[in-house]
């Protein structure tokens, strides 16, 4: 690719000339234009998304609000480093600069500002909640007449733009999975009521449980916070739950890998002793032993898919789902650690 | 925190009259300032690093450029996820923005543009090589009086500010340990000698042998690309040269990784039939069968460490370390992928 120096070298003018030429701003000569285009032209250089959204005041920055948490590698985490390659894919053609900033969770946060200070052309939300200084935030932002996207979190009655993931049905198909297997006394580690997608998640388990009659026991019900520390920390309470239960799902992988950590260290056999689930089939679900069965959740493609509707409303194309709930299919991905076989059938499996 | 909104309705002005005081630009009444001053005292709002910024005619946001790879999710990466982490955590508590922006890997990058366009203050350069085309990108920008620093990549001659780690005591003491386990017909899969990491790497595997009066055999040294992938289609060859091999040192975790799964594939008992070991530490080098003995890379602490010296030139602090070259440390941390134990060993370990 060309570039504005070697354009300008090649018209005999400056590059701010070049600039002004190709982003048709200030009163140019004919015959300077004609050079710096004939030497654009012969260069092969050209005026991509970002110069026009220059030329048009804007910033050629796509913003991605994601929440600091302390001590977390966030971009290491595989929900959100899978959103944000999505997010990635969708940008990188058009020459957009991803403007990531941080916020701090559950406090209020001034989305509308980076509109006004023209600091970005639009915006993605990720990680938000349902905590009510959050949501006022979203509220502010849904108000004003901005291209704006959130990722895996629906706020409910509000008419908030988001790409979404199955969770209902995901946790549904996961219960039932276990519940055809003859497992009745499902745990479920979940992570906290404040995201959608934990609600959601555990609607799916109940509508599960309830088709077979099955009452909702909450002490066999919990919380996390989606570390694997937190799943580490819970084997102490489903190993003193043993007794009365046939199998955990987690709202996870992460969890669900602490879990099966701590439960190895208190010399449970899995899966035998206990069949385990995870959630997201994230990479390190196939890696563990034993190998997760997990539902598949479509991050790159959310991230994917919300910038690219953002892309579309810059790009002046009609975007009809701007102002909609986009729900993305999930879908179960069976391992072996809720198969119910005994370690003696495990061994001749291996031979 | 209080908005820009809330100060203005409190002291009865427009959100412009508010950024103009609070920024010091253009002309204010005295009673006008002291109202707005007032108001933000007393909702506690306050200018950040980027309110200043702005003041300053700087955009308050710090520029990542990193290669775009088709089909990879790069955040998904344990290298590039740890950096960003890291860079992250720098700049989170200033407010300042993260601008990502991708370059084509090969092909020459504008950095300079992005400088004076006013698109980044500052910029920091991931998954760089020493590519003629890019080199010279990384060149012109080193000409600049601007904040830039390289990550994990060297130019030699070019006195371009970096943090690296040192992959040359990294691969050595990798290499000495399998040599110290009486292993010396040691295959080595490395990535692209473009990266100086790769360079690095390879000097410290071959200055290992050297000391042993062992020969470098070339028959034995093998290319892949630091995908999972290019580490699986090499097992075909490892395969095929086992008679002659004693044990392989790979250049990342995710290249032993697919080793490790092809030569599984082929009937191998790990780490009995062949010692492999890694290199970067990544959260999976433990998860899977055998964990990886591997080389721990802090990349984490070079993102922070680079973004750190940017902030730090930015606020005006001394940043004498602005030029130079920061070499971070790595460690070898020891699993059982290289335990050279026989599998009847390895049964009476478990019990």
């Amino acid at each position: 690719m060309a570039t504005r120096k070697e354009v300008a070298e090649l018209a005999g003018v400056s590059e701010a000339t070049v600039s002004r030429v190709l982003n048709g701003v200030g009163p140019i000569k004919d015959a300077t234009r004609e050079r710096v285009m004939e030497a654009a032209a012969r260069l092969g250089y050209q005026l991509n998304a970002v110069a026009s959204s220059f030329a048009r005041g804007l910033s050629g920055n796509i913003g991605v609000v994601l929440p600091h948490v302390p001590k977390v590698h966030l971009f290491s985490t595989y929900y959100f480093s899978e959103i944000l390659s999505g997010i990635g894919e969708a940008v990188r053609t058009g020459g957009h600069g991803l403007l990531l900033l941080y916020r701090d969770p559950g406090q209020p946060f001034d989305y509308v500002s980076l509109f006004r200070t023209r600091r970005v052309d639009a915006c993605l939300v990720l990680g938000a909640s349902s905590l009510p200084d959050e949501e006022a935030g979203i509220r502010a932002l849904a108000e004003e007449d901005v291209p704006f996207c959130v990722v895996d979190q629906r706020f409910g009655g509000l008419p908030v733009p988001a790409v979404i993931a199955d969770h209902v049905s995901g946790s549904y198909v996961a219960t039932r999975h276990l519940l055809a297997s003859g497992h009745a006394r499902i745990g479920f580690l979940n992570g906290s009521p404040q995201y959608s997608n934990s609600a959601d998640r555990s609607q799916g388990y109940r509508m599960a449980l309830t088709e077979e009659g099955i009452a909702w026991n909450e002490d066999i019900v919990y919380e996390g916070n989606y570390s694997r520390k937190s799943g580490y920390e819970a084997a102490a309470r489903v190993a003193a739950d043993f007794d009365r239960l046939d199998a955990v799902l987690c709202g996870n992988d992460r969890m669900a890998i602490g879990l099966v950590q701590g439960l190895k260290e208190r010399g449970f056999r899995l899966p035998y002793d206990l069949p385990i689930v995870g959630y997201d089939n994230a990479d390190a679900s196939s890696l563990i032993d034993p190998p997760l069965t997990t539902v598949e959740v479509p991050f790159y493609e959310m991230g994917l898919r919300a910038a690219s509707r953002l892309l579309s409303r810059l790009g002046g194309g009609a975007e009809d789902a701007s102002a909609g709930l986009e729900v993305l299919p999930t879908r179960l991905v069976v391992r072996k650690s809720c198969k119910t076989s005994t370690p003696e059938a495990k061994e001749s499996e291996n031979e």
